[in-house]
């Protein structure tokens, strides 16, 4: 369970505003390393590879390891990832996220991309990885610009963005023909009872939990989605590996809003209490929970509070707070063209009453979310560094047979999974799902090449003596002499190579 | 053992500059709460109240609880420490640190008084304490205006201070008395090896471990003092209970100087490198450390690095305070009135080349420190959000037999070590070491007063029959009939109460 983007500080403020101990709390066990390969501070692509494949890798590569001279790239590899093992393990396996689940998280844990932007890639990837539980947002990239036989549900606060596959490809058509029930809305999710099961609950990214109730009704909360998948994954008595990303924390702490902020991890906070509560049930499970990276540098305490921090009240950090009925952005969105509501909305936030300044300052800025976002953390004496990530080590938590203790490195969460679940190594994995393509069809006599004829479509090709086998890039299967047949990993393609698997 | 203000990222920070592993890394346990009893944020006098008696209290107090009524202090009742408590059960006991020793946390472990600033009265309990081990800063508050027959020593950088007890004691009577070796440099230190010693190596505090080989070379390094502690204390084979204080850290956080900030973190972590050396060859040793609080909300990364975070190799964060060959507060302290060298300090705090326009600002500026650090900051990528405290959970660390772990509360801390000392609990001596006097004597029939003639050696006299009973405050002692009978405890004298032991 990773809950993306969360520094110390606004753990410790969530459960002041929480008012008791969060269920985290229970199973603080150390803390952790977060730098990737070439940089003091990681993003959420790096550190989910380092996470899911035990390697640091660089900025916005998803599942790639590069090989570096003089700290350049000259050659990039996939690496297996630990979820991609407890599958060839047997194991059932799952993603849930609050983002779309194409995003650089749960992307790092099921796919194999350079850039973490590739969202049609990793979608595909995706959807021909043979997962069983799916649940999240990322609608946009599962479909062709045009269809009107899906619902568009509201991303986060609510603007629709067109499907736009650049392939063309219906990626709905991959799922149901692969047996998923596939479900739009909460409602939907609930009577989902076995089986595989493919929720798309927003466009883009799940709306705030603050904000869901009123802006997104239909959408699941975290802890829902966590609790769903926890029990379908179960029921099958086959052993799981599930991922959950608590993955808004990073966009409100983006926006420093810190209202955002405590609400995703309050959301994260109930997953991880469902978890921990089966855990607790199902004694043979392991649970970990943490954070990829710190962002925003939060802190109780700002410029404000230089003299008088010692004799601030919690009241004076948690009462204007409260006051939010929405997010920063949440709160925005309603804004209209004319900023004619702008008092509604700065209500919303619980800003009201405003000095004339202050409104004045809301009036006329660019972004109303940083501005809105800027006024609650002065008055609730809060400090923010950037409006980046930040470098820190964070706090781990883990429970169960086997967990992480003490300080670790985030490329160490593999090997104590593995160990868990009696797999070897995930290396040794790498040379089954990953063979350099055109090595291993050359060494057998093959005359082999990419065709990117369709350049939203690379293909390897591989022929001899009238066999002519395909491989398409992103899916589980090889065409060999038209005919398909499935095989037990996605071929993934990356700069002008095919990495394929023989089973 | 205690880092004073320090917050995770600066951790992590000092990691990188140092290029390995620290020791605390080997021993990464959990997490602290930290907040005061009626603060979010709590300063050093509550947060070593808490550690050191189990209790939350308010700011400024040192080892005194209040009792409150709609939030306001009704009264307050001096609570025992867990070094007293340690005394009374026969251990020996020490205190380490780099600021004065009468400063708020060392001072929370050995004394009681309502205020923090209260040195005069601190400093003569500690002197009436029994301890065995005293090493640190505070030679002012030991001795009388006038007095030619000691060192005056540098005080941190170098400005000396009157020594200015205002009682007109001369406290070192007492502690050569009492038995100790008075020492008062590094080398005199050395020559030590058994028994009782007092070290007053600064009139203030001890300078940055950075800029103590140039600046200060006759004070030892706080690694040195907490291996001679161990040592000593170790010799005698009573068992002991030692209290270490890296003071410093906080001290530059106050003036978001990260090179004092790493200077001490570093020189604490040597520290606990000793400790935790001594631990693994002493296995009945229970080593804990821990910060008291964060300060400062200095984040690797910052407005410079808000797109640019995940590019930003790290010696783009460690080369410019690399450059620094003294702390700011050094630095500035080679100032001279004129401002005439400003090359030169520039240099020694690695500034060198400034611009014009950086150079101008620290020509003009009210605060040479603060400007330095402002711009060693942005050069170094590193954002801070405040020059007080901050409120978040720091890290715990702890090795041995019965260790903390997990998340607790600062106030959890006796608890473990009364337990890991066969001692049943800290409130159990309450009775026995702070009995209120009036109501103790008052009960046997005596006529009580508390004399104020000399305001600065507050009196408690008991008469009865031609017996006459004084209570001097903050000694070890009562005169009965004017001979001294000495006492397991000190008098507290608090709002015109006193608290005496029978004993």
């Amino acid at each position: 369970m990773v809950m993306d983007g969360t520094n110390s500080d606004v753990l410790t403020l969530a459960r002041w505003y929480k008012g008791r101990a969060l269920a985290l709390d229970e199973i603080l066990v150390g803390g952790v390393k977060t730098y990737s390969l070439q940089s003091g501070i990681t993003d959420s692509a790096a550190a989910g590879t380092a996470m899911a494949t035990g390697h640091k890798t660089s900025v916005d590569m998803i599942g790639l390891v590069p090989k570096l001279k003089n700290n350049k790239i000259q050659s990039v590899q996939p690496a297996v990832s630990i979820l991609e093992a407890a599958k060839l393990k047997g194991l059932l396996t799952g993603i849930v996220s609050t983002s779309p689940i194409q995003h650089a998280t749960p992307a790092a844990f099921t796919s194999h991309t350079l850039s973490r932007n590739g969202y049609d890639d990793i979608a595909e990837q995706q959807v021909y990885q043979g997962l069983d539980i799916v649940l999240g947002g990322g609608k946009v990239s599962l479909l062709p610009k045009k269809n009107d036989n899906i619902l568009h549900t509201p991303s986060g606060v609510g603007s629709n963005m067109p499907f736009n596959r650049k392939d063309g490809e219906n990626l709905l058509d991959e799922i149901k023909r692969s047996g998923y029930a596939f479900v739009e809305t909460n409602s939907e999710l609930e009577k989902v009872n076995k089986g595989k099961v493919w929720g798309s609950f927003a466009d883009v990214d799940i709306a705030y939990e603050l904000d869901r109730p009123s802006l997104a009704p239909n959408q699941p909360s975290l802890a829902y989605m966590t609790k769903k998948a926890l029990n379908l994954l179960h029921n099958q008595q086959k052993g799981f590996f599930l991922f959950v990303e608590g993955s808004k924390i990073d966009w409100a702490a983006h926006k420093n809003d810190p209202v955002g902020m405590i609400s995703e991890v309050l959301s994260f906070d109930a997953a991880v209490e469902e978890a921990l509560h089966f855990a607790q049930q199902n004694p043979n499970t392991l649970l970990i929970a943490v954070a990829d990276h710190g962002n925003s540098g939060l802190t109780m305490g700002n410029q404000n509070t230089n003299k008088s921090y010692s004799k601030t009240p919690i009241n004076q950090f948690i009462d204007p707070l409260k006051k939010a009925k929405l997010t920063a952005t949440g709160a925005a969105s309603l804004l209209k063209k004319d900023r004619s509501n702008i008092d509604e909305v700065t209500s919303y936030y619980g800003l009201s009453p405003l000095s004339v300044q202050d409104m004045k300052r809301i009036e006329t800025t660019d972004n109303v979310e940083l501005e809105l976002a800027k006024q609650m953390a002065k008055r609730a004496n809060l400090g923010f560094t950037t409006l980046g990530h930040s470098g820190e080590d964070v706090f781990l938590y883990a429970y169960g047979p086997g967990k992480p203790t003490g300080l670790i490195n985030n490329t160490d969460f593999p090997s104590y999974i593995t160990k868990f679940l009696g797999i070897s190594s995930l290396n040794h994995f790498n040379q089954t799902l990953f063979m350099d393509a055109k090595v291993y069809y050359e060494k057998k006599g093959y005359k082999v090449k990419v065709d990117l004829t369709d350049r939203h479509n690379p293909l390897f090709i591989a022929e001899k003596k009238g066999q002519k086998i395909i491989y398409p890039a992103n899916k589980n299967y090889k065409l060999v002499n038209g005919k398909r047949n499935d095989l037990i990993g996605v071929n993934v393609y990356v700069n002008q190579q095919f990495w394929i698997t023989e089973k």
